[in-house]
């Protein structure tokens, strides 16, 4: 008999003794905005009575009511649990003792106890919760919960926190299992996949099947109490050469490569799947790990490199298009202007080239058009180049604009080669105007790249892309 | 290639990396009082040069180091680590904010920024050394270390109080693994059995075999990151009414009950295996969980119990014997005569009863003499009686005297029967002149008997006990 | 390293030292009718030079040239192999001494001697060849290309004689696992699934799943030898009640039953997946095994039963409506007249009875018309009771005509009810008018069931359709 | 729920039913010469009576009768089991109809038929058998019963040869799975080890532990039906050069190898563990898969070897040496001369040399000392020598007298060296007078070794040994 068999028949006999109860209580929950037998269970929880077993039973019980209730009885829920503070006149005593202390040693005693007279009854509670089924789970999406409800509040805003605390503690990274997935996974976890993928959606089954083949890779982090539940996955096609055009990775009729004469690993699709995770990051491990296990399975692959969107191109391009800058060089003008006059109906020839290109990206048929596609390349990619490499974020100078180059370059990475008409998707287009750029992952210099990232604000850029950004 | 492989993977080579450097300070360290290098290099595993996966890598090869110092490099290891404390001036401003709180919803904040700036630096590294191979066994072995030098010294303490901290919090029950041990199980957790096996040693593989039958059950809970380690273990006797001697249980020439005729359910030996888990409490889960597995299983088993040592009742007894009380009945006390008449080489018939008592206990040899046997039977057994059921613990009143029958009351098992004869061994005489008690696990009495024994110090006990307890 | 692999790597090396001689015949054999090296290398494989090591892995590489040849290749390969036959002078040696054996004793010996002379060296060589990975499968497939080939070809015909009783020997139900497959189950399996139903198609994913909800099981058969490969499976519903429409059963808007309120459990689909294991039958296992399971696991199921096609029904009855034996009764010529006049487009009023009812099955579309749902309903119930129920297979008296019916018949189930409007699919009207067919697993009759029809040629048939068979 | 808890369900509500009647026979069978009722009940269970599942079922309770019955009562079983003959009568024709066939083709058909109609019915019994829990290990047994019974009954003989048949079609080498024991194995398998090893006895676990050791492989063969049982082991040193000496590899306190550091693999003991399996081997098969894992997992180990008991030595020396053939050198003779006077006690100086060398090695505690030693070896070495590569056993010209030599030498394996006090224990002193041979397993050579030895009868002998062998 499986632990959380056993664990359910616990419950289970502590959830029928209880259960009449909570029917009326969920009711009443969810319906007014007082509760005062919420909080007289919270306590009923907390305290010692019949036994450390049976007091988690009654928490226990709490957080199944908890999956019953609706939203409004989620708030109340959240803020009676919140409301679990630790003692006031307690803290007040532990800090004056710290205060009071005379060396480093009574200093380090006084601090201990200041923090066991902080740690507030809720996270006992928050504890006693994970017992149940799926029971770190539940705690997870509680956080989500949480995210989606504090808007200033600071009683859940502390909750929050130490919720937050209780996850980063259990999540960290040396307690996660790196697994690969692939088509011989339960369907109920690539399931899972279909609905988790956000950069490049799954279409249907064969899309996700394609996915899976002999030449892509895909791994994910689970943790032991969520067996089922893909932290984040990573997608990788092993290749030839780096890989220009996500189309081209997720056509269903391109051939399959021999893993083994492949010479490049294409990280082509990252994606968070637990909200209440939000924060606790592990992005930056999961693509060292599987660098680690990829450089091991395949000697010949030299290369390991992202294929990544530029989410914040467009909006960037957009503003610089309508402010004061003249952004263009004189040539690219004339192009424009070539452009404009052999399509007419879309832009005036007379227009300002601002606006000509403003008009030519705002329409995605345009760039079918072989002509606008030839002009637009050099004058879009040398922009990019330079928003890539160049613009910062205006509330943290120093730091990339764009967001997922921050991740990248925070993790070490260099920015190595913009792909025009890499991502034709409306998708892509709104976002980047189709362009989609490598970040090259070389293990000699992560850590020199970060530190000077991090330390000085120098991003690692390669020379043809940062002689790109300078042009003009 | 699993997770744990890839972690060993990361590491080693970062560990070649400094493992040159490293062989200098293992010797340095286990050599010298200072060790300003080991600080340098524990300063430089928590500041996030190259990255955090870089920073942990320096992390775990300092755990790694760890391994190979000796008594006194450990020692220094363990002070230098402890220094990294929290910052006494981030601290005193948080305690400020928190003191200027004007309502609960910024208190609330200001605390929660509090418990942070309380965060000591050391606890990143403790998590950070979770990651390597084995690494919470590992935290668990240092905690051991640790508890055998604090002896006084403040800034260990506060260490271990955060590392017991940081192990409650992964240890916590609801992320344990409940799994049965049999004959099928490997010989390498086997082996570990007879190891922590302390209340009835392990003789030889056959006592082994013979304690995993088909009418014998051993259940253990496991954490995930430690699957080859038990943390507590249960061995349990399926029987035809409560077992009165544990000899008999252990006998390897004793048949094999068919477990579907037994109506009773033994728990005869209970063992923590992990030093560095002392005060992580598992035994209360553990047994009820076990009680809930079997009465799924067996549907016949209606009485579970236990069948335990009673460690302190002979150091009583001996006290009892040379102090004031005169506590023999004059029944006895002839009975006592009677037997010494019988015994002159043992002792003197002229000498006082309670001398003559002690005289008895003191040899085991005597109580081989059927007359020895029978006379005592009743005096003995009557002692003991008072002894769980009435004498208090003098440093905590209201509490049994003896360690075990506090765990057991404090669970809310009953004190059900004591048996004369029960434990002939060497070990079982010195304790309890052989004295076994039976605690009675009755699942709907568990919650009221733990209420009255912790609320008003109220013992349950059965009304045979009860009566012998007051007799005389 | 697991079996498999260990496998791979002897072929491996010994399918390199032969790969250049390799690829030379599989297009000689592939192009040409004489093979006379192909026959040598048979004799090559069989013979025991170098070792029996050896000697297998030449068997072996034979059997992997063999899935490299184009369908003539393959032709030729087989005959090549069907060769090798039993030894005629030793088998005429060894029947001689049967023949003059004197005692039931010496004949024993001297049968047991004529097996061993009959035993053809080309069973050594299929056995061989399960030995490279996924050898079982190959061979199954193999057996499926013979089936094909056969056709007359005496030689052909014995070869595939020997292949079969080597199939069904390993194949014996014993050494068969039974699995469950969920929405748990590996992606290819699950896929398999899709691909082997043929009985109701499976359209999407979706309609996988909701096959595979918690009110549904699917069980197979599989060999240890081929894990990933179903051999046959069965498709379960747990219902309320007797299901009468396959349709209601598929709809992916139904809502999820507790499985614990079923009552019933409906077979509605069996599949054989594997074409080389025909004749080799296990759906008889299958059932009786999967009413175990149930039973053990729903104890409120009572009732077990198919929702099952009825393959001849239409045939049989167009052929009844074109013979001479005026088959309906007065009250449905006029209910057919009746109808026909409410569709005049469809069929002319005046036409004979029999004709207006080939008219009106003709199209499917009428049977969306209420009216002649009506009418049709209990004209055609009756004679598909007198199908099932009376019907002989012309060719084997005794037998019923319906082949399912048949299957389950012998299986000791009884014709239990028909349902009008079961299977509205085309599949479903081109087969039976859209009727369906329970047959009822009752564990108590089973047995006496199928020793009434197999014996007797009686068949089990409830009173309701009893009675309907003799209406008119 | 597992194939086989499920199969135990069928089985058991069969046996309930059939329990009564069972006991009885099971009496009867075991107490009387005449079995009647057995007869009858195998007939019943061979019958289709109820259907197949319900005749195996049948099949199946009269296997679990078998295990209850006593020496007496299995073989009337055994005989009323083999008495289920092929039909004579159906042979008689078939056979006529063989002999008639015009042509090939008509031939093979025919041949078939003979075949089908020599099947005997007792066959199919043992197939249902098999379908009982642990039915595979059964029918194992049953065929190890068979042949302590055989002694010239031809019917058992002829029962034991269909027995043999059908597990030689199941034990088929391509079922097997090969795996590693080691100390993380259940015990209950380990407990197997112990049990099986007839070579080098295991005299305890510590023992066992020791053969487990890092630098130590143990490899077995399983079947997939028989999980628990395995069939043969081979024990696996990893040293480096070969080893000269058991003891000093079974030596407990021998310090334990890098593995990695390795240059050879010496392979000191292979045991087969099913007596029903006789005369189906696999030794040749496990050695040879054992050294395509240890060349993949050990790059640095060259060398392949066993260190193999010479059982047969010993006896064919005495035979020499009480011969007429006069077999020591002169320099032998004197060098016996010259020990003989020094252990005057042991033998007379005066003695013939033959008589003197059968004293001298009579006693195991002579070669303890060192004079003895020195002067033996050389004598002893040559001889065996001799023996090895050139004694032919008697009854089967051109095959090495020494059973172990001939299996190695036939595996493709060459005579290698030959080590002197190699095997101290009484066991290696009374087979060899403790000599024991590496035979080297060189991949490069095993065919062509094999062949020259199997098709004209030389052997590989290494060059150190054949002058040896060549001396005097």
């Amino acid at each position: 008999m499986s632990e959380v068999a056993v664990q359910a028949g616990l419950l289970d006999r502590a959830l029928r003794r209880v259960s009449s109860l909570w029917r009326d209580m969920a009711s009443v929950v969810g319906a007014n905005e007082s509760s005062p037998d919420l909080t007289a269970r919270l306590r009923d929880a907390l305290d010692g009575r019949g036994g450390e077993v049976s007091a988690r039973n009654r928490a226990a019980s709490l957080a199944e009511a908890y999956r019953t209730l609706n939203a409004d009885g989620r708030t109340d829920f959240l803020r009676a649990l919140a409301a679990f503070d630790s003692n006031p006149g307690a803290v007040a005593r532990a800090m004056e003792a710290v205060a009071a202390a005379s060396d480093a040693a009574e200093r380090a005693v006084a601090t201990a106890r200041l923090r066991r007279a902080l740690e507030p009854p809720r996270i006992r509670l928050l504890t006693a919760f994970a017992a149940i089924p799926d029971g770190v789970k539940f705690l997870v999406d509680m956080r989500a919960d949480l995210m989606a409800r504090i808007d200033g509040d600071k009683l859940l805003l502390a909750l929050e926190t130490d919720l937050k605390a209780l996850l980063a503690s259990w999540f960290d990274v040396s307690f996660l299992e790196l697994r690969r997935i692939d088509w011989h996974s339960p369907a109920n976890l690539l399931e899972k996949l279909v609905q988790y993928e956000a950069v490049h959606r799954i279409r249907h089954w064969r899309d996700l099947k394609n996915r899976l083949e002999s030449d892509r890779r895909c791994y994910a982090f689970f943790h032991p109490r969520m067996p089922e539940e893909p932290l984040i996955f990573v997608e990788v096609a092993l290749t030839k050469g780096m890989s220009p055009s996500v189309q081209r990775l997720l056509d269903l009729k391109a051939p399959v490569l021999d893993p083994a004469s492949a010479d490049t690993a294409v990280f082509y699709s990252i994606n968070n799947c637990q909200r209440g995770l939000d924060g606790i990051s592990f992005g930056n491990f999961l693509i060292k790990r599987v660098v680690g296990l990829l450089s091991d399975e395949f000697r010949n692959i030299k290369t390991f490199c992202t294929l990544s969107p530029i989410p914040g191109f467009r909006r960037w391009l957009e503003s610089l298009l309508t402010g004061d800058e003249a952004p263009l060089t004189e040539e690219e003008r004339k192009a424009l202007h070539a452009i404009a006059a052999l399509l007419p109906e879309t832009v005036p020839d007379d227009a300002q080239e601002e606006t000509i290109l403003r008009a030519l990206i705002a329409r995605r048929g345009v760039l079918r058009v072989e002509e606008a596609q030839r002009a637009l390349d050099p004058i879009l990619t040398r922009l990019c180049a330079r928003y890539l490499a160049k613009e910062e974020n205006p509330s943290r100078p120093g730091r990339a604009r764009d967001p997922v180059a921050h991740f990248h370059l925070s993790n070490g990475a260099r920015i190595e080669r913009l792909n025009w008409r890499a991502d034709t998707s409306e998708n892509g287009h709104r976002q980047s105007v189709g362009l989609m750029v490598n970040y090259l992952y070389d293990p000699d210099r992560i850590e020199k790249n970060h530190e000077l990232y991090m330390g000085e604000g120098k991003r690692a850029v390669s020379n043809a892309l940062r002689k790109l950004g300078k042009a003009a």
